[in-house]
């Protein structure tokens, strides 16, 4: 129930990034819809098909379908005072990228693979969907460029494995990476941290 | 033998469009012919590894590819041409389209989806080869952004639907829905009709 | 042994010019890290998703992982001395596309796909991660456009099955064939041949 609520926030979040972006390239109504999608749940998808688990989730669970319409349509319809929902927006998505890092961390555990892979599908489930929008709209992929983002999911999901070592019940290993990703991008948007650019010189 | 004329047809239509698209960009023989290639299964291909139908449906029949090769030499033999065809290009695109929703329909109906992922499903493989085309050519999908072209699909989907609460052959269902995505595009097109736009105010 | 160095080496080229295009386009070291694993693994990851192999061959050989992290590394390290490697990435990359069009039609072949879909598959499997790191990158793939490339792929998919009709030993096959590629690749470029232009008249 909890981590059904966040799973929400976090889908609404990444819908109405989609809208935002998709509304800067002028797209008409079903655009706008495309794109909330595949923000929302194209990093799932990717990792699903990746690992062979199709149906793809979103395909057999309604509720990300009928949340996703809702946030488009909202969006839609107050698209001169979405600005004001900038700050609560920003942190519906950075607790989903924490909740997305943890399931796709133990989705890759679930069939057996390695830490390291399961860390590589726990930051795509995070942040792929961005990264397609970003292709749908014809621009290179944000989280290639700036801010620490994917980051910190790949440091929530090492923490993960860590923490897996020590004698901790599971339901609290999946809370703390979780917050380790929500921690370090406050910290890195707050602060403005960025990954060291290698461009100066 | 109906429905495979129709198919066949709306393949011919996809594939001279991916290569026309691709021709404005300069590209080379190969890149013309893998334009043609995508833009004719793209929407085919994506539905089936979503739904976990593999190898894809244009692995197994050889049909595709024969007429995806010969309408790619014929248009770059006529290219000069190619312009006298427009309308029935027109034509067999939106007849393609028809047909491609339907399937794209039941494919999901098959597999026990829900009634709206199979309208999604229906009108992902109608419409999601020109999408693939237009990101290979690094261009917003046009379908994002204007014409009536998908709503006519999801449309269509709709009325599969409706039409199948109806006592009616399914046959007659299958037809019907296919009519009404035609329809809709025709009348959208002849009328200029296109969704209203966002950004006037 | 001998095929796993090559293997090697070709996942190293690809790596670097994933990361050397990534840098042209200024992202940040998540960014190239992707690009280079894109680049290495993206042909062949599309071709095991197209026919249904999953989870995608990288997820379970960890080699992959830890070559492209060490070239990317590498890469970011000597990044204003990586041109002095120019001609030994080159013919990396060559022996590289000629491994990887056979391992390709080979996995065709295995599960008794039509001879021309194999050679799909391993020039697929040779070329497409370059298209999906020029995706990416938010340019036209540039094997659309110019150089042989892909058709050095195909030639050598099409000798593969002549080559089969032969009294010769499979492993012989598999090694001339993959000569083909890369025989026909450094002459194209010694003598710059390339696909006849169609937009001259």
């Amino acid at each position: 129930m909890f981590f059904q609520v966040i799973d929400i926030l976090g889908t609404i979040a990444f819908a109405i990034s989609g809208v935002s972006v998709a509304m800067n390239k002028k797209m008409d109504a079903f655009g706008l819809l495309i794109i909330a999608f595949v923000t929302s749940v194209g990093g799932g998808t990717l990792r699903d098909i990746l690992i062979g688990q199709t149906p793809v989730s979103w395909m057999t669970n309604m509720t990300y379908v009928y949340v996703i319409f809702g946030a488009t349509v909202f969006t839609i319809a107050f698209r001169k005072r979405i600005n004001y929902l900038r700050i609560s927006l920003f942190l519906f998505d950075t607790i989903g990228i924490g909740l997305y890092t943890v399931v796709g961390v133990e989705k890759g555990l679930n069939i057996g693979l390695h830490p390291i892979i399961c860390i590589a599908l726990g930051t795509m489930t995070a942040c792929f969907g961005g990264v397609i929008r970003d292709i749908l709209c014809n621009e290179i992929p944000v989280i290639f460029r700036k801010e620490i983002y994917a980051t910190a999911c790949i440091a929530g999901g090492i923490s993960y494995f860590v923490l897996r070592q020590l004698p901790i019940d599971n339901n609290i290993v999946f809370i703390i990476a979780g917050a380790v990703v929500i921690t370090i991008r406050l910290i890195a948007v707050k602060f403005k941290i960025s990954l060291p650019s290698l461009y100066k010189d």
